[in-house]
């Protein structure tokens, strides 16, 4: 049902400190431009590691989601997991069908093709983002 | 200097239950066989996703350090990342000279390989563990 682990999730109070400590582990070329997303009231910035991503989150704006989990995790620390699925809607579909709880409707994520998140309580405590694999890959 | 992320820990109460739960969603086939790693006090699953795995973790024996963060998050959660390098004694030597807390000397993995962890408050909140590549892959 699923597929590859297009990103771990990385929540951090900084991402400019962070990134810092990324580019020393992975190489400068592997740390991307910082970008915001308001939508989702979060500031990302993708690292590439040879098999997977890293996506660092900061907190954009008052009302942003990433503000509790930083309360409870002020060094920052693993925030969600996001795997890839060929149809967005086949898959929310799949989930609900399973007795999982999707969080709102599909939009669009951070690589530009539609996410939503299940319920960390359906997935073993692990916050799941399931995303539409971008056109022409996979 | 780090190179492909091996897998991402993800600490249960139950293996069976989660391996259940990792059957539905990446088939049967691509959940293995629980196994003991009594020296490290756990008792581990792993998962192929397409590009990586994901290793389930359940405490093992009364001093397991699992039991702390099962007390904090009861439903389970990501507990750790673990990326190769291709060299075990060369990557605790990088990351000393970066100033990084290596807890405790290199010691055979669920892999079969060394493996150290890094001290999650010098890697932004993340209990990194480091892994020397099984010879032949990479």
């Amino acid at each position: 049902m699923l597929g590859r682990l297009n990103h771990v999730g990385v929540a951090t109070a900084s991402i400019e400190r962070s990134a810092e400590c990324y580019r020393m582990l992975f190489g400068d070329a592997a740390v991307g431009e910082p970008f915001d997303l308001p939508a989702q009231g979060v500031r990302v910035c993708f690292v590439d590691a040879p098999n997977t991503q890293i996506e660092l989150i900061e907190p954009l704006g008052a009302d942003s989601p990433i503000h509790g989990f930083l309360a409870k995790n002020p060094a920052g620390g693993q925030h969600h997991l996001c795997y890839e699925v060929p149809d967005i809607h086949a898959a929310k579909s799949w989930f609900e069908g399973k007795g999982m709880r999707v969080l709102g409707e599909p939009r669009i994520g951070a690589h530009g093709t539609p996410i939503f998140f299940v319920h960390p309580k359906d997935m073993g405590g692990v916050l799941t983002e399931i995303m539409e694999s971008p056109r022409g890959e996979h």
